[in-house]
């Protein structure tokens, strides 16, 4: 059953796309409209609000939340997307959690590029730990090109001299801009979602001619993840970007840093969107959910709820 | 407060051992004597059975099991070990999952050298089909050389045209008797418990001059997993056997298999035995029971437990 869920997914994805030159906007629109297709679960509420200096949608369950804190970065190859677009994959970590989530509105380009996401996210995250927020309660978690953000915010975050948040989960993170992995090729054609051309018309408008040989660029061939929090990273195998998820992971593994690298096979990039449609996807964020609620929550209790008696 | 319990262990591990030469009971009676110290959750029960050709321990949970099984194999390089000294880790998935166990007491080398071990888990396997179960509601689980059990046994399944299990949990499993992996020297003297020349001596008793170059001898290298069930994989970065978990996890994503890699940092080789003293061994067999759980249930249900509703 799952495999034909698959495939029907894969098949979708598929379908013909408007040919020839597309305005930003029309990108934009394109995007909103795939991504208003995605199922948002019940048992949340949003609100408007501002971190840092951007706007921000505050999603929280609606039985009140416990304590934590999950900072959301939506996908979008840093060109399209907002935090609506994402509110599917936001809210089943808010429902699964019980946390509220901040889902960042950072700005875009081709109007804003490099570093100009980063500093949003960098900004959003010093806004929480100024509003009193223990970073040991903060998670960050993003999809795509929101996946890269959540490991470069914790460089620009380190280099800045902040703590660390307690942990970070990434579905298909982009995280090389260099575009060295080997699945760049051996899933060209495998991926029904981009191709390498596809990905160097966004980052051409997000990199506007600067140097993608920067750890802020491509943390899986160039970032050092010392003292980096346990980390999750999600990803499909009909991915190009596959290998930005295995190389930072070993990359992560030889830096000293909890990884779980956990792979679903014959699913698109960011095939957690489809919860509710396919099994993978809604397994995926309950993962997602368990890691999230492990690093988030309290050490040194004496009776760890879900924890087996000791004889 | 967990880096220090990771401290703890390590030097713990690295307590003085007897020298000179042991023999194969001396050290059987060592093994037993560290693995007494490991906590035995309570809400089991025990008994003895027979399972295949060899006898087994059923683990069960106090309050009544749900339908699906582990099938359990105990590590101890094929030398020693027994159902009894992995009972804190068979245990601690039982309580979690709610599954009972059959940990099977296969024959050890030198007395009975590969494939006897082999054999003797397929012949386990084949006695559970036998019986009615359903193979879809049957897992293998297992921790060192009996993680390596839970690949070797699925290869041997496919080869005698058995259907494969739902799912197989592997804790720091030996998978490669070619000792190639770069974590062999990397790892030398970080890790605590084992060294080449310790895995070589018991390696001797289980191979007596067989070829390492087979799959079923060194799956890491060799083995195509083509249709395999979903794979976990947990180790730590302070094993020489790292790189056998690194290495499967590559095989098992170019095959199509759904594989997480789950490593956790600066912990020994079968860390989960440590559950209720060191904090990420309790998180890693949460995470392993829920991996369980996903893939023991039953698919194709409306409203499966612990999935959101729909708008």
């Amino acid at each position: 059953m799952s495999r034909k869920q698959r495939a029907e997914i894969d098949a979708m994805l598929r379908r013909p796309r408007p040919e020839g030159h597309q305005s930003v906007e029309e990108i934009r629109a394109g995007f909103r409209a795939m991504m208003a297709e995605m199922i948002v679960p019940l048992g949340i509420r949003t609100s408007s609000t501002t971190l840092g200096d951007r706007p921000a949608l505050l999603v929280e369950p609606v039985d009140g939340p416990r304590a934590g804190t999950i900072l959301y970065f939506h996908g979008g190859s840093y060109v399209v997307g907002s935090p609506e677009t994402a509110l599917s994959l936001t809210g089943n970590l808010v429902v699964r959690t019980g946390y509220r989530a901040f889902s960042l509105d950072y700005r875009l380009a081709p109007e804003h590029p490099f570093p100009a996401a980063i500093e949003d996210a960098l900004s959003a995250y010093r806004a929480l730990l100024d509003s009193g927020e223990d970073p040991s309660m903060i998670v960050f978690a993003g999809d795509s090109a929101g996946g890269g953000l959540t490991v470069t915010t914790c460089l620009a975050a380190r280099d800045a001299g902040l703590p660390m948040p307690a942990a970070l989960v990434a579905f298909s993170p982009g995280l090389d801009a260099t575009r060295t992995g080997e699945s760049m090729d051996a899933k060209a054609g495998i991926d029904p979602f981009f191709t390498r051309e596809s990905l160097e018309q966004t980052a051409a408008m997000y990199l506007v001619g600067q140097d993608p040989h920067q750890p802020l660029l491509s943390p899986a061939v160039l970032a050092d993840l010392a003292g980096f929090p346990p980390m999750l990273l999600q990803a499909g195998t009909n991915e190009v970007l596959l290998d930005d998820s295995t190389r930072t992971a070993a990359r992560a593994r030889a830096a000293g840093v909890d990884v779980v690298l956990d792979i679903t096979a014959e699913v698109p990039h960011v095939f957690q969107a489809f919860a509710g449609v396919l099994d993978e996807a809604d397994e995926a964020l309950d993962r997602a959910a368990l890691f999230l609620s492990q690093h988030l929550r309290v050490r040194d209790t004496a009776d760890t709820p879900g924890r087996p008696r000791k004889r």
